[in-house]
């Protein structure tokens, strides 16, 4: 058959290589291929309606389909296509840089433009680096991050990342990164029955793995503000707080990882502004452009530019960093999200996600559902009661074998992943209301009843 | 005076971070702001015309404003504005896997979309170090690249890149990546006085490398068909069958680093395809789109992916990677390439290109001119006969005091590069014909004339 007369799906089998796919998978199976969205909904090339429960991939905060988004990504095409930010600079990214700045916490004024959340990860991680040279303090370069939490795929971000599975293979990566726990209550290794006690724990842990490396080698701490990997670790109360104070003692700069949380996925524009603390640095990217033009940022406090006003270069950048047509896509994205009061309508609504959510507590195989705004983990567990995981091959039979093919069968897209224990990711877009809600929780309902009988 | 009544030059200063750009320098000036593009000229926000003597950044092959491109984007983005390529796939993503290995040299039959150069190479070096786990030698995982190699700045990348200066602040990166010469035949050390030869060392300087490593510990090495920091050197040749020979030997693969050099820069689809040597990998970004939406490439041979299909995992992926707007743009952009006929077009005037380049030898600072196709790199010395350089002190003076403000006073965009030697580098869009070839000469003779004057 010609190119023309197979479908795509077949036709990806040919070519192309997936992103973290098993691609035996397709062995004897086409790909599914996404050919259209609107609103909440992806439809693949059979016609097939899907509820894009994940937001593509974090990101499509406004919806698919969207009018605005398209016709700024023409008009700025159409003026000028591309530029570097190298020296020079261009109208969208004077523009989106003061947009962005005006309601950063503190003096987290000054926007250096990335193509991508990991390139911001990479720049943040690369100025703390340089920072520190240039301000009398040479040895400080090691980072702090926790276990399970992801922070990208090139192989400084991967260093940070604290996935063993993804990196294993890749090793050796950028040394002296430093791992410590994460917030998982659910299972709590100490204050099981005390949230914010455990909270000041996990705080105090990030001191003692800087008293352990050195302070005076210590250049920074990466945190989402609600973590992602493992399935939506929320903060406990006081936490970012404990870290701050600890951050500050050891001169150690505090990242606040928001490539999934800002613009709105927690119902605020940063994750800071929701918990309340005081980053050195924010990176974001992803819902900035809601996902229809590659772009992310790094956010710095004005005072770790200053050593770079003063005739040094903070030497880096890239391509395709703050690429104009990107800039004019995210403030258009912008504009929408601020006319459609998007912030807003999570903060209203995400009470109703969350109860919606909760109520799969009434099945066997739902362990937890945990996370904030439009942003939740279901946790799967053998037995609800002691908490009992499944065993590796089990979660490879529930998941791959079951829910994950179930859940799109039923036209749910969305991530079982199984990088830690068993979780379900969602992330719908912004635009969501308590009818999806009600959906998802109907598929879920389905899927995970059939899961459970299946074992 | 409020946000809209400053000029963008202005407010450029007060919350954007310029990559690699010493800040100091805009203490009293405004930021230079472009704001549209025609052809190979771009305008600032006072209206001035440049001549784009670098294609942005070696990226705008089909030349500023094109509409076609415009459409592309704002169609897809209407469609399916975002989707990821995790275990799912997209139409663009099919059909540019498609477009883009049927002129791949060999079996490079597999495509992994990338959302920059940079995070292909990160890609290239990640499925290097996998792919020797899975096949039995897992001790295979260091990477050969040459002196003054630019590769990309996230830090696997940057690990490779060979210029110290812009690498030091950032130490320690990933380990295990060996620094050999590259083909700066104008400074040979051995051989000076025959290119071939030369070339021969050149490429055996990779096989002692290897054997000093050992073979059992090097995956891959990563070459540029033309190499572009440090001036454009050519390869010898037989340089690049040698080093063939010499990757055979010892099981190391052979990256094409083709970022700059594909999709035209040397008047063919393929650096490999131009100077007839069969890499594993090639990787490729800018020129694919013509830089009016961020996207890379990795494009491996069959074999390379055949452990993949086996029930393994390429552990790796990014979210823009891929993006579906992005691939429109880049089918549109193949479609103009081909229908304007601009390979040919680039082999048609090269030689036009270089001979009026070479007018320059004439001036006594102007020491060598090198490249091919569309991209050339001027060296500037301080004595033409001994080849001797400039002090760093005096390059700083004649680059960044005098060239680059001239150049750019007087309406040619491009580079003067002092990360090694003096460099003047030019990139034109490949729709420039003869009359910007004299354009660009006669602003370098001024220009050039007065830098040597001012000495």
């Amino acid at each position: 058959m010609t190119a023309s007369t197979r479908s795509l799906g077949d036709r990806a089998r040919d070519h192309l290589w997936l992103h973290f796919t098993d691609h035996s998978s397709y062995a004897d199976a086409e790909v599914p291929v996404m050919v259209r969205g609107e609103g909440p909904y992806v439809y693949d090339e059979r016609g097939k309606r899907y509820f894009d429960g994940l937001a593509g991939l974090f990101a499509v905060q406004v919806g698919h389909g969207r009018e605005e988004l398209a016709e700024a990504a023409a008009r700025q095409s159409r003026k000028l296509g591309y530029f570097p930010l190298w020296s020079y600079a261009h109208e969208g990214a004077v523009e989106l840089a003061e947009r962005i700045t005006a309601s950063t916490p503190g003096d987290l004024n000054r926007v250096f433009f990335t193509v991508s959340g990991g390139e911001a990860v990479e720049t943040a991680w690369k100025l703390a680096k340089q920072y520190f040279k240039k301000t009398g303090k040479p040895t400080k370069h090691k980072v702090i991050s926790r276990s399970l939490a992801y922070h990208g795929t090139s192989q400084g971000a991967l260093s940070l990342t604290g996935i063993p599975g993804i990196k294993q293979d890749f090793e050796p990566l950028v040394p002296s990164s430093i791992k410590v726990p994460n917030t998982n209550f659910y299972r709590a290794p100490v204050h099981a029955d005390d949230y914010e006690r455990f909270g000041q724990w996990a705080a105090e842990e990030i001191g003692r793995a800087i008293e352990r490396e050195g302070a005076d080698t210590v250049a920074a701490v990466f945190l989402e503000p609600l973590q992602n990997t493992g399935g939506c670790f929320p903060p406990p109360p006081g936490y970012w707080q404990r870290v701050r104070e600890i951050c500050d003692a050891h001169d150690v700069l505090l990242v606040s990882d928001e490539v999934i949380c800002a613009f709105g996925r927690l119902g605020h524009d940063f994750g800071a502004n929701r918990y309340g603390y005081q980053p050195d640095i924010i990176t974001v990217a992803k819902g900035l452009t809601s996902g229809y033009a590659p772009l992310g940022a790094m956010i710095a406090d004005e005072r770790l530019m200053e050593p770079f006003t003063r005739g040094s270069t903070f030497t880096h950048g890239s391509t395709y960093g703050g690429h104009p047509v990107s800039c004019a896509v995210a403030l258009a994205n912008l504009d929408v999200i601020e006319s459609e009061s998007l912030y807003e309508h999570v903060q209203a609504n995400e009470a109703n996600f969350r109860t919606t959510l909760e109520k799969l507590l009434d099945l066997p195989i739902v362990g937890d559902v945990r996370g904030a705004g439009y942003f939740y983990g279901i946790e799967l567990v053998k037995d609800e009661a002691t908490r009992e995981s499944f065993t590796p091959a089990q979660a490879e039979r529930v998941l791959r074998g079951h829910v994950s093919p179930a859940l799109f069968e039923a036209g749910l897209f969305c991530r079982a992943d199984d990088r830690a224990e068993p979780v379900i990711q969602l992330s719908p877009p912004l635009i969501a209301t308590q009818d999806h809600f009600d959906e998802v929780e109907q598929v879920l309902r389905t899927v995970l009843t059939d899961a459970w009988k299946a074992l």
